[in-house]
């Protein structure tokens, strides 16, 4: 018997007709002998409702009512579960975040979790009910409603299966697993069977969306296995735990990309670190976050930077650095929002040389220009001219995952 | 400066343009230098979305996750209004039954409020917010959500305004005031602009509809005055409390009627009390409520009776007694759906003879034959043929209200 916590989001919990097919998933779990907590989001379409009564009244409503708006949503989902739940014959109670007192900050749409109880649920477990908890939603410590912000209902599963101490965490998404590239740009692409913390985190933090970073992070704090399956069919799926794949497993585990980077080139800039101090400064104090940097030396007195942004930061990015030539040192700012960054993340890379030398062949022999590299133990990443961006994961998807399965 | 407590039903908070127009009326109210206190229900229509969710699963749901699931509809327009009056530059803060401490007994989806705790009200109210709750809503010892039934943010409101020592509580409705008939019927029908608790609590359990008879008994329990006000003209509006109109009003305030009981005949039962106990011991072990009870001796062996049910009670009522001929010693049983209810209601009774002689002429007049009466200090109620009820309540308004306003 394993305690099992199961998560479904809005895409699975969307019609009645859904909600019915989870009821019959979570009833089989629980017959097969587990115990079992269900966290659900709200049903797919209505947080967007929601959010258009509110913008009717306010373009920029409360962000304090707002939460207390949109936690409706999950609401609904939980009860409607516990109902079908209970007409299958067994004991169900839904649960909102004061009753399993779910403590977070107080930052209104994108709180964090400070803490969960687990009396309320091991009461429950112990008296043999299956427990479904409304996702996305906590108390502040004064009991005001709050919300997790995005991938919050997957952050809210981790943090309570490892708050209960589970043995497992499984995400039913709309997707079978973790695959080593998105299928739509790579027919080959394969769903994973295993991933390691360390992989996903890099694949989350690159652009792959199965999982929200943070929802990943926390599931490593607590050393719990995570289970990325489709409710639609959920024999299959993606296992992410610390454990790493076996020695015939692949180098490179998986290609990411990213199409929401935009390049900035700062040039001329004097030698100095202090220069690049204040560049840097500039990004910050206007909240625009930065993701690669490279510089280029061109002799002893002028350097080029090249930064990349979110491509949402784009425009502001160049608007402050051209208001501030002083500031910068440099009135020769350019930039690029035509760009997409491209990545091979696998654990195997630290115990392997010649992947860099495999990955850069591969764009050679496509004559993909690089822009940028960066790399860390387990990745590299380069950015690249957007339209390339298909061809580049099809080359390096050939290269590591399909033609070469054992390097 | 006054301490208001404003009540809007769902036809008031029913759209965005609704709940605009509300925003500004308690804005005013503010303006005008009183406290005020929202207790709302949900939008129109949003009770009814949501029963129909749930029927979809189960035709008799968890009573427990209906709870749940329908105090979202208040949820949605606490938050709604907050932001609505926070844009207007008010300071507003949605509150729910437990950050409330709206502290109800557990029985779902008809839970009485035993407690509602001041404290994080006052706390609002002196830091100058307006204080916006979710009607209909409670929690239990257990923190479990429960539901007030029919009428209930009616009560929600008194039971709230009553704890905070308000002023007045003012439940804003789809019409302007209590009438003293119904204007379909009889087009002269007039506002009261003031009513006593007493006649209001004879009306509301004669099936007038405009306030529930919990939501007076509670009104009535802290000598609090009621004003029914309609939010789309809330310059009129009727005054419930427990002063009594001045001399020169009118003994009889209003006719009240009741579409919905039907006649039971039970004839030919033998003579003794024990008989008639027997049969309303069989009501009563089925669940079945009694309105009017009439006996009538034929001699001093036998005894008619006559009852009067819910009309959703009458084919059990007969199949029931007609099952059971060895316990009510009789097998003459028989019954009329096809019955209404006519009351003439006032305190003004209590001091004036000659009521009595004025209704019964009225009816005579009209050729109306009354099949039963009831009676108490307050009022005057006969059964009659259904058919002949707009007849007799014209008759009778006009006899008391029309006609000769200072009996």
């Amino acid at each position: 018997m394993a305690l099992i916590v199961q998560k479904f989001g809005g895409t699975s919990v969307g019609s009645i007709e859904r909600i019915e097919a989870v009821a019959d998933l979570v009833v089989k779990t629980k017959q097969q002998g587990h115990q079992v907590v269900v966290v659900l989001s709200a049903m797919s379409g209505e947080t967007n409702r929601l959010i258009n009564l509110a913008k009717q009244i306010d373009a920029r409503p409360s962000s304090r009512e707002l939460d207390v708006l949109l936690t409706t949503g999950e609401q609904v989902s939980v009860a409607l579960l516990a109902m079908a739940i209970i007409k299958r014959g067994h004991s169900a109670v839904s649960l909102l975040a004061d009753q399993v007192n779910i403590r977070t900050d107080n930052m209104f749409g994108k709180a964090r979790i400070e803490d969960v109880a687990a009396t309320r649920l091991k009461h429950e477990l112990e008296h043999n009910r299956i427990a479904i908890i409304a996702g996305f939603q906590g108390r502040d410590v004064e009991g005001n409603i709050t919300t997790l912000g995005r991938g919050g209902t997957d952050t809210s599963a981790v943090e309570i299966a490892g708050a209960i101490g589970a043995d497992e965490c499984q995400i039913y998404t709309d997707v079978d697993g973790v695959y080593t590239t998105d299928p739509r740009i790579e027919p080959k692409a394969r769903r994973m069977s295993h991933v390691t913390f360390e992989e996903m985190l890099e694949m989350a933090s690159l652009g792959a969306k199965v999982l929200h970073i943070r929802c990943v992070e926390a599931a490593g704090k607590y050393n719990l296995p995570i289970r990325v399956l489709s409710s639609f069919n959920p024999d299959q799926g993606t296992l992410i735990s610390f454990e790493e794949t076996d020695m015939k497993s692949n180098v490179v585990s998986g290609i990411a990309f990213n199409r929401d980077e935009s390049l900035i080139n700062v040039n001329g800039v004097p030698s100095g670190t202090e220069y690049l101090a204040s560049i840097l400064k500039l990004f910050s104090e206007n909240g625009i976050e930065i993701d690669m940097i490279n510089q280029v030396n061109h002799n002893f007195e002028k350097i080029d930077y090249a930064f990349t942004v979110h491509t949402n930061d784009f425009d502001q990015s160049l608007e402050v650095l051209r208001n501030n030539p002083d500031c910068i040192n440099s009135d020769d700012v350019s930039g690029c929002s035509s760009v997409a960054k491209v990545s091979a993340v696998g654990v195997g890379m630290k115990s392997h040389s010649g992947v860099a030398s495999l990955f850069f062949d591969a764009l050679a022999k496509e004559n993909i220009q690089v822009l940028l590299v960066s790399t860390s133990e387990i990745k590299i990443s380069v950015l690249i001219d957007e339209k390339y961006l298909e061809l580049a994961v099809r080359a390096l998807h050939k290269v590591f995952l399909t033609e070469n399965e054992s390097i």
